[in-house]
């Protein structure tokens, strides 16, 4: 009864939460769309005021995705970002870590209370194992409420183990009423906003259609000794369909602006058992257990134009001869894309941009610019070839709350917080964009269990 | 009741037919194994006998597929096929064709029982419009029980206009007794021989995955006015996923050697106008309907290996600038496969294979040749600059049909019919077969109306 109580509680809670932030809506779009979203970015200028304080969950001195990442993210936005404190029950990894990435200002805690209850810290950063996040995530709400300058909280992907995890970590974070980032930073490549824009201005036309087929060599027939059991365990939420094809279809609604209105998907674990590889990448013929899929067949239509999508989303070998590890084909009526990467993680490669077509009739040209010929041919390729895509996208995702916290462009009637980031240029992606795309996670392994086309047309009501 | 107790009796003599046929089985494998299916037709060569006389329904003297196809097929082999009888309606258009193509040792039937009758015929075949085959071929069956002579009946794909009409059809020509050979050519394709070739002889491993792209032109945005009207309706059984996607998926299943076991289809029709083009192929800005698919997306898992299949089958622009509009990619665990063709329809399209892999442990080298070094990388580019995949694929088959007629080969114990080919090198795709990927074919338009995954694992029982 009481839990039940609770519960109403929070739910009226993120009501009053949600009429708040609704109102602010208005604003909101105002903010996102009143320039253009490749405006340099004017994070780079000190700002006026005090830099956003970082507490980090899962930073190591060496190793780890926050590592790779956030920290080196951070670190090259010095006036905008400072890490103020770290969490790791153990005090010596953290005081390691302190002293080898001179983080002079940060202070190491061992307990999870006293960290969430620090007044030194204006965001969290959520960087440990996604096993470990709703455990972290929900204490970390309740203690934080006697942190008042708490602002945000960042938290990596997959969110949580389950949809009932992320469902739950969501709510908590919308009763503490903090801000929340979420790491599906492919929005933030240069590729997929590059792709958006020629979509979004009808250099393509109206899409007719969309191919994809991604390989992540991890799902494959090798593992190496050194690659965490975890992500091999179905239990843990970190799989094929959780990582490469969330991240992947994540970035081809964001490119598209479009949702899907029906799905059917197939999963396979036709690889059971992988074989260890050693550290120089010689198979040791031990072999192990996987119980996470090796392939998802998928295919749907996409709500906006009903469009056909077809995907084929595998394990295998690590490079294929005659096709990328990562293809996305876009074909229009006046125009085609197609996005190529060398790894089947669109959200962390290094991708190339190919685009043939004519500009649609009708659109005014850009101000400044001449106006098109319309029965001009376009190519175009787009390749940055020294971004690296790992730290690049993460950085990005910083450079936007940095954006938004310090209105580094001037705006007026900028919202108090997003609701949610949709197809919008700008902003960041939140747990609510989060808890729509584990929704269509949840209808994959739904449309796969019960062998049925699915209609998903309404995941994204009733948040 | 009369009707009924035809139909028993028809099902009678099909069985009765059928164990007389399986105890041939044994002798048609042999026939079909016992040497290589490369090695070079002996029907250049005059045989000892007199050539088959061939009766054909839909020849006219400038156009059309029998036209294009059969004919110069038929023409290239003299010693093997002579065309000894015309039918059409209107006896002028025969006379015309027998001029003009100077046939000079066939006859003009107007009138269909006395074509079916005339025992100067060996051998049918049945080119008229796909939705006449079935008011064709029923009566020929019928009244061809006056002429002794008769052996075989080909019959061009799609045999009819429905799964009813096809299995009428099959049951029909069973009683009869005839040899049927049916234009399923993209198995005689060398392409499409050579991939099945490397895969049955372990190149490319085990099958991990495998992707079909294929964009066929005419269901798109425009249609040329002299294009045929059928082809756009749906009840004349000649579309999309009559015509590409069968073709395709029969020539997939030959490679690979496999049958499906569950599948999921999505048909769309988002073109349901199309615009006419004049012959210069200009648009005119007049619309007309269209109530075939110009999509569709398909999905499923061969039977053997459980293999993942992604298809997408459109129409839309004639060419798509970053691919080809047929891909076939077939990835393995030591090497892949792909073929490429500039039209979507892989039966009637010059073809490019590419094949790079190891050859597989185990398999003893071929005869006269040294043994291979497993640990060596091979790669192949397959491609004959000036093949006409539209007439050589049909020549192909005629050469088949005639190297068992002739046994050009010298074979003992060569079966007296065959039932099926099934995925076997030698012979030729039978009403069997045809009858099996129409089975399919139904499950695809079921799978889309009903919203679900089907299981096809039985579709090749109880014929």
């Amino acid at each position: 009864m009481r839990a039940c109580q609770q519960f109403n509680n929070i739910e009226e809670k993120i009501l009053h939460t949600q009429t708040l932030l609704k109102r602010n809506k208005k604003n909101t779009q105002r903010y996102m769309q009143n320039s253009d979203y490749f405006k340099r970015s004017a994070v780079s200028t000190v700002p006026n005021s005090d830099p956003i304080r970082v507490g980090i969950i899962g930073l190591s001195s060496h190793k780890g995705w926050a590592f790779k990442a956030h920290y080196p993210a951070i670190s090259q936005l010095p006036s905008q970002f400072q890490i103020t404190a770290l969490y790791n029950e153990k005090i010596e990894t953290s005081l390691e870590t302190i002293k080898k990435l001179k983080l002079s200002e940060a202070t190491a805690f061992p307990n999870l209370e006293s960290f969430a209850s620090s007044t030194n810290i204006d965001m969290f950063v959520v960087c440990n194992c996604v096993p470990d996040h709703y455990k972290t995530i929900i204490p970390l709400m309740e203690h934080s409420k006697k942190n008042p300058n708490l602002k945000y909280i960042f938290v990596e992907w997959a969110i949580g183990s389950s949809i009932h995890q992320v469902e739950v970590i969501y709510k908590a974070v919308a009763e503490r009423g903090l801000q929340s980032i979420v790491a599906l930073q492919g929005r933030k490549s240069p590729y997929i906003l590059r792709a958006k824009e020629l979509i979004s201005q009808g250099y393509i036309g109206e899409i007719n259609s969309i191919e994809i087929a991604a390989n992540g060599a991890w799902y494959g027939y090798n593992r190496h000794m050194k690659s965490p059991m975890f992500i091999y365990e179905m239990e843990n939420g970190v799989n094929l369909v959780t990582t490469t094809f969330a991240h992947t279809i994540d970035i081809l609604q964001y490119i598209t602006g479009s949702y899907f209105s029906r799905i059917n998907s197939m999963l396979f674990n036709n690889i059971p058992e992988q074989e260890l590889l050693d550290e120089y990448g010689k198979k040791t013929g031990k072999k192990v257990p996987k119980t996470v899929p090796d392939h998802l067949l998928f295919q749907g239509a996409l709500m906006n134009g009903n469009v056909p999508v077809s995907c084929s989303f595998k394990g295998g070998k690590p490079t294929k001869k005659f096709t990328k590890n990562l293809v996305i084909d876009i074909h229009g009526t006046k125009g085609d894309i197609k996005l190529e990467g060398d790894a089947g993680f669109a959200e962390i490669s290094n991708l190339v941009l190919y685009y043939n077509g004519f500009r649609e009739e009708g659109i005014p040209a850009a101000p400044g610019q001449a106006s098109y010929d319309t029965t001009k041919e376009f190519t175009e390729v787009y390749h940055l070839r020294n971004y690296n895509a790992i730290l690049g996208n993460i950085y990005r995702l910083y450079q936007s709350v940095a954006d938004f916290h310090f209105n580094t462009q001037n705006l007026t009637n900028v919202p108090s917080q997003f609701i949610m980031q949709g197809f919008e240029f700008k902003g960041y992606p939140t747990l609510m964009d989060a808890l729509i795309l584990h929704r269509l996670i949840e209808n994959v392994y739904r449309s796969n269990i019960i062998g049925s086309t699915v209609n998903v047309s309404n995941i994204t009501q009733h948040v």
